[in-house]
């Protein structure tokens, strides 16, 4: 499991012996002895032609001693001014910051998929719905630009934890740093750090960049979750909004008929996982004293297990957004039930001077005549809607069937045709697509 | 429960009812009437004067019923072009806001709390810990500062959060947005936020900022947990480090001789509850559909009290480190038990030219031998070190003993007393604090 | 909070007075008086007269010291070979008890209100689903039995808890015992456990059936919550399978037109409580020393926050399961689709000597063809039939359409009309209702 | 990681296919072939030699396939009248009901190693604690001991645990059981299950009994978390009431003095990992609608994960146990600090006639007056004693003293020499040791 930190090692390691050239403590040809053989080291991992060895236990013990098997005493000096704590945290946070890297990246190819359909879905209009009760029409696309919402919040998260994590552990050695005449600096900038961690004994033990990068999993993971969720009851025979690609669902071992929603509900699933892995991660942190604790190495299997999930999760999410289709018309069919013009309707008396709850009294009593009769608002004559509320004018048509009702949205980051364009034009500026 | 939502309720619904009398959509006089009603209720409120009755099921209906008794159509008009979804989105929002204000405030008396015993504790050395195992020495104000760190991330945490926080709800209505003539731009500079948010399907529904606020909670809980720990190891006999303030232990019920650190204690099962809402409102969001569910009631309840509980206990912490006091005499009394000078006997050899791991081994068998004979690395003679290793000099008694050995240590953020008090003016400069 | 356990607090006390008379450490007229005036103390908690006082910790306290201001030194000798320690693990211990016959017996209810239903849903056959994609049909009590099934695994659970948790804690003093002359048998007898628990330093810090407790709790909850989700599903005008009793769904404040399922989304927000509970309590025993800390405090609020809430949705639970309707006809008008009866053809041909993963690919082409044309598997006719496999006679309608493929199924435990009333037959007999 | 799955799922196989033997639906001949060619496919997978195809999903899969590919139509009947979820169901809870089995082997194990060692520690007395602080003195037996009672109640729930799972899935089929005229009696008695489980649709999704070993399982890692947590502070400078084997501790990378714990470090840390897995399976469950849902593949790592690492967890555990030495030098030399004997002194107050209160108080001051003199309650002259309470007798001296005041706790369950070696000898009877 530890492979996965190797690159990260030897990177910290090569920026650590620059180091310790500079400052004297090692010189300038054992400095080009030891980056010379870590470089060879890493390719034998990357090429999978280094042997490893089950008595030693970490990827750090491997690559030191493959380095001081070829290099002898200069090998035995890499780790001046080093513990393996200081060194195990560096390779964490070197891990950690490419991991959200290519999660961030992931994440914006999802928002890329929501938007790059948008275009083609301009002309679908859906249920709304609040307690999955039919509620108001709005346009499909607002659907997705509220995924690019939630996902733009998780990308903030991202960005705001590398801010933080990006300060440098080496050279707080052990716990309580080291009489050597190192220069912290260096390694920072080497790595690409802002600056060294100003104390080395919460530096020995603190996982806090990696508790925060689980939990910003967590929320996406959360946020997929319910995607994949909704997506499955669209996929339903009662919804039928949606079609999926062949490649993403499954068929049934026995039942002949069946496709079945697979990818979505894995993705759905794993959510548990990375959601464990948060938990697991805070456990285990549970009254660990100061500095560090054998504890802490079972903290690379939540990261890299909820890394990985999820991150395979957004690649198929990316897939499934782009190849389904929906089922324009099945959603048509039944657009008009449920009243969806209800709240167009109520607004209409509420423009006319009705005030707002007596407003609701009226259409709510409306809605009951029609459920009473099978008919929708837009079925009832004129002078029905007039003995209701005198205040009704011919033009009341314009506000009636679900069609008419998105029109009539017109607030700032509402579902209606207008709001939902400008939210649009800007998601594509954002991502720097073309309109 | 909910009355702790009045106080923002009352500014939302102002805040509304400012901007529906600037568009139009009510009078000037009716929006003070509106006003006016309102400050009377909440200051009825606040006073307990407020009658609650029990079949109202919110705070919510409970202002709105009262001001439409109150003032009859005028107050039916204040839910024009609003629902209770986006008001309790944006009255929540308001009230983390407020949380995280108290928190942060919370937080810095805390480092304060610290900081501040520093300049009286600068003569105490104590062993630093790694598997808690007596490592090397330290400053016994590197333990404070190590704190210090944990909560000023914490903080960032907050600072983040609030900012992804900052959009208005209000507006979004139920989950479409509305048809009438609103400004979500005035209401959102209204309350302070910083734009109005842009999706109303996401807003209806959305509880990231509520969730991400636990997990900050429950971070700074864990850093609190630990630090109450370590507290009740050093307040033990075998430890003996620490002298509680007697208002802050009790007595035993059965044992006459017992004094109890129960107010750590509970600071650490206190931890257990914060971490417990996070789970909950991780739960409670898992594969709810888009837009407003009622299952969402249920986050008031973790999230105040998680708030509450942290408070409480980040109060009665900063009064623990203020009142506590160190036991120097029994820190001393052992202080060179562990061998905590061996680091800086090795890195004395390293200095001389003795590879790292060759003098890791010499210097572990000198302990060894004096683990054999019941001394300390001090005790040796000059010629039995040399006779482990030619490159001793008479010099080396500097390194000798914790006091030596701490002295050495100049790493940046390390433990010894120059950077220890570097990083201490830093800290004072930071809180605004006389050096 | 405390409150709730000053009943079993005064039992457990009567109790150990009885035993400290019984081996002399009292007198029987001391015994007399703390009875006595323990009664009268629970009397006035239970009408609400007893005046609590802020400045006593716990409702331990507030009992001993009532008693000891009534009585003196009689009340003084109370705590005589008892601490907080083994009176808290007894009261916790008694209340558990007592929690566990309530859940019980509402778990009991619940049963009752499913089989209760049945013999008037007798006629109802819905879609069974798996992925929620329509699989095979079932008789709707099918559904009902289901959930009787899991409630009573959920009652197994917490009776086996109960048998676990029935030793008692009474005398074991602090952590260590005592040296005074005690019978625990007595007060285990008098306070219904099975026998005295055997180790001191277990039983002041053992919380194992509190979490045991919180567990079970935890698994109900979630049967609860996707019984809800279905439910809520089953709710939408999608599904359009149940009318919700107008008591149990709320309006919208916004929406003339809306019924929301409420009550269904709080038992199934409620969840999250009751699992957050759980986690609470694991997280808090983490690492804990043997015998008491201070922590342990907070295992009280987990357990009465977990344990009402799941009583209140037990309630509710029962109720919206008595008075809901299945919506027949809209059942009824959408049976035929998504070809229930495929996997019936299916096993009509093997039946018919057709090896299984044949069958299975020749019902799958027909239903295909039937796509394209739009059409449902009994609308093909017989030569169509045929022509796919030859095996097909005229007896197959026999087994096409909901109802005839619902009739097919006979194996034990299936969804078939005869296995289905076999174990409604076995539920009855069980609860005691007649058939 | 479905290969763990193998053998079970032949195993059900095996007796799936004698069951359609027995009914009829394969001829005799077939069902040799079946069987023999499972046994061979068994064989292969367990000694490595089996071929696994990527492209296949599943176990399940990968053993069907080997058939069908081996024997042709004979093996397309093996999944006559069972689907994939019924097979799933099976495996798992057949793999649970051997998983637990293991466990409870290692628990008993592990009570065995304290048993065990408790005959040549029983001269050993020490502090037993609340809240970390010394209390009164116990054997060290009675840690002992108090460890196999929680180890116990882990057992019993694992045999309850069982007990509940052991319905037999198999002929549920997809979600509501088949047509064909298959025996479910047959293969739940040929998988040793007690019966049938009687409700298909309950049985496709059912995973109560995953979860409820999950949960028994965290139970557990906290128990033994806390056992490591207890033995670290023994093991260190501090404390040092422990030796640890060589083999079970680990040196440092940079300070050359240092022996860590590191065994006892990762039981603790992999605690979270096991409690991780709870929280995931109970997140993963939430909402999923009856029946079988794909999520629940992410049931396996879950389970496969805690139970390895449980399992590995108790092995080190019982190592250590056995291997562990006291320290008694170390543990005398400082017994006698804390007031050990405080308690005793109450209690032979009380048995001399003084109310348990006022005995409280007196010894108290007593106890403050040996803090201001440096001395200890034995070290007082009996006139002292007398001053302060004229009950005292010369006999005091008798439970004076930490060895005293361990001989003279008598009651059931206590922490004295009498009450531990009945306990002890009631252990080693119930596990069958000699004395």
């Amino acid at each position: 499991m530890d492979q996965r930190l190797a690159a990260v090692d030897i990177r910290g390691s090569k920026a650590h012996a620059q180091m310790l050239a500079q400052v004297g403590l090692i010189t300038g040809a054992e400095h080009q002895t030891i980056v010379t053989t870590l470089d060879e080291i890493g390719r034998e991992i990357e090429a999978g032609t280094f042997p490893f060895r089950t008595e030693l236990e970490d990827i750090h013990m491997h690559v030191e001693q493959a380095l001081i098997a070829r290099t002898g005493d200069v090998g035995r000096k890499l780790h001046t001014a080093r513990s393996r704590n200081d060194q195990v945290a560096t390779d964490l946070k070197l891990f950690v910051r490419d991991a959200v890297a290519r999660i961030d990246g992931l994440l914006e190819k999802l928002q890329w998929a929501f938007v790059a359909r948008s275009a083609r879905d301009l002309d679908v209009i859906i249920p709304g719905y609040t307690h999955l009760q039919r509620a108001q029409p709005v346009m499909v696309v607002h659907y997705w630009l509220a995924y690019c919402e939630k996902l733009e919040r998780d990308r903030g998260r991202l960005s705001d934890a590398v801010k933080r994590l990006n300060t440098s552990p080496l050279g707080a050695a052990a716990l309580a740093g080291t009489s050597l005449p190192i220069d912290r600096e260096v390694t920072a900038r080497l790595l690409g750090f802002s600056e060294p961690a100003a104390n080395s004994l919460d530096i020995a033990g603190d996982r806090d960049f990696l508790v925060e990068f689980l939990f910003a999993l967590s929320l996406t993971a959360v946020h997929l979750s319910g995607w994949a969720q909704e997506w499955i009851l669209w996929f339903s025979t009662e919804f039928g909004f949606l079609k999926l690609p062949d490649a993403l669902t499954t068929g049934s071992s026995i039942m002949p008929q069946k496709r079945n929603p697979d990818v979505l509900e894995l993705i759905r699933g794993k959510a548990a996982r990375v959601v464990g892995a948060l938990t697991q991660a805070l456990f285990l942190l549970k009254d660990l004293p100061l500095a560090y604790n054998r504890d802490l190495q079972e903290d690379k299997s939540p990261l890299f297990d909820a890394f990985e999930t999820l991150a395979a999760c957004l690649e198929l999410s990316a897939e499934l957004v782009a190849g389904a289709e929906l089922r324009r018309e099945q959603i048509t069919a039944r657009l008009e039930e449920g009243f969806l013009d209800a709240t167009a309707l109520m607004e209409y008396l509420i423009v006319h001077g009705v005030p707002m709850r007596t407003a609701h009294e009226t259409v709510g009593s409306l809605v009951a005549a029609c459920e009473a009769d099978g008919c929708r608002l837009a079925d009832l004559p004129l002078e029905r809607l007039q003995s209701a509320c005198e205040k009704v004018g011919p033009d009341v048509s314009k506000v009636l069937g679900a069609a008419n009702a998105v029109n009539a949205l017109a607030s700032y980051g509402s579902g209606g045709r207008g709001p939902v364009l400008e939210q649009l034009a800007r998601w594509q500026a954002k991502l720097g697509m073309h309109a």
